[in-house]
């Protein structure tokens, strides 16, 4: 079983995934947290270039990277956990390439989609669960948190409210397309989105009880 | 004009292309060195991740890498130079691409040939200079080369006899295919070796003397 979470910058998915997790772990059902980019053995420098607001690389290697990234991880992480029987929790996968490079970054779809099926050899998540914050609100939540955080790698905070309004409406888009993305409301309590979280668990088969 | 030099490690590309410099250097012909991967301002992290032996990534992660660091190598470096009017010269571009991750890693064609136009926009150079010098011979100097210096980076020389055979047959490949691709016998002396680069470039009209 493989879970990924989107949404916007500040949407709250780790602290969402954190909550999963220790379900999970209080369930005694096996499982492992990784995250893109930086959850394969190479991951760590390339997110550094691609997070880094110094390295100003262009759109079409910013994918590149990414997708390099991800067959890695692929690979040296969410396979082995997958042929271990264990439940993969990922922040951010594909859908994070079509709606921040695609709708976000204006690429052509097309060529975006088939460089996303070359370098993951077709896998796609079993569930996906969207976020969903507008955009202003998440924006702010997201500034809070990078100034409380003197290490904060954010570099996608510091786009304009425009391209952040564009993958917001990418990610609404995707929803509407791929039946396996679950739009969870994110704007309230942390708790009771996390009560949502479940829920779509339960109605999807993956859990069988809150 | 845009210049590169291809060739098995070992073929003499470095000293090949130092020697062109000093060439054009005292002719006053304004122009720039540069390689791959490694030319542009990200290339030097990723040079690290891509040939060093601990990294150990897949065929598909190291094929997104080179092509990350190529559109950014063209630019920030290749397409500036070549506005300014300069003669480009680069140890190995696209058609090392072809050589080693198609012939090499036995990767797909076509959708390499679609990676490589996807990143590059279609640059290929106006004329290519293929160091030819057998496998066995080019590795042999390669080690001898690798000895001597202790910072060696060199990852393609650990790889199998087999892996260097498919790459030079497939670089002849290339040679027959495009025109641009001349082929400069790399068996002999350097100073022979650069005579006969010298006359390639005066039958392609890109120098008129010697």
């Amino acid at each position: 079983m493989f879970i990924t979470f989107e949404g916007v910058e500040g949407s709250g998915k780790t602290t969402q995934i954190g909550f999963l997790a220790q379900y999970f772990f209080k369930k005694g059902i096996p499982f492992i947290v990784t995250r893109e980019p930086g959850g394969s053995p190479i991951g760590s420098e390339l997110r550094k270039l691609l997070l880094s607001e110094e390295s100003k690389i262009n759109r079409t290697t910013e994918l590149l990277l990414y997708l390099a990234e991800r067959s890695e991880h692929i690979e040296k992480v969410i396979l082995p956990a997958l042929k271990d029987g264990k439940i993969v929790l990922c922040d951010r996968f594909s859908d994070a390439t079509r709606a921040y490079q695609i709708y976000g970054r204006k690429l052509q779809r097309e060529e975006v989609e088939n460089l996303i099926y070359f370098s993951t050899n077709g896998l796609e998540p079993d569930i996906t669960l969207l976020l969903r914050l507008d955009p202003e609100r998440a924006l702010s939540r997201a500034r809070r948190r990078d100034k409380a955080n003197l290490f904060s790698e954010g570099k996608f905070e510091s786009y304009d409210l425009d391209f952040h309004r564009r993958v917001y409406e990418g990610y609404e888009l995707l929803a509407k397309e791929y039946q396996r993305i679950k739009v969870i409301d994110a704007t309230g309590e942390k708790g009771d989105v996390f009560q949502e979280i479940l829920k779509a668990l339960i109605i999807a088969g993956v859990i069988s009880e809150a």
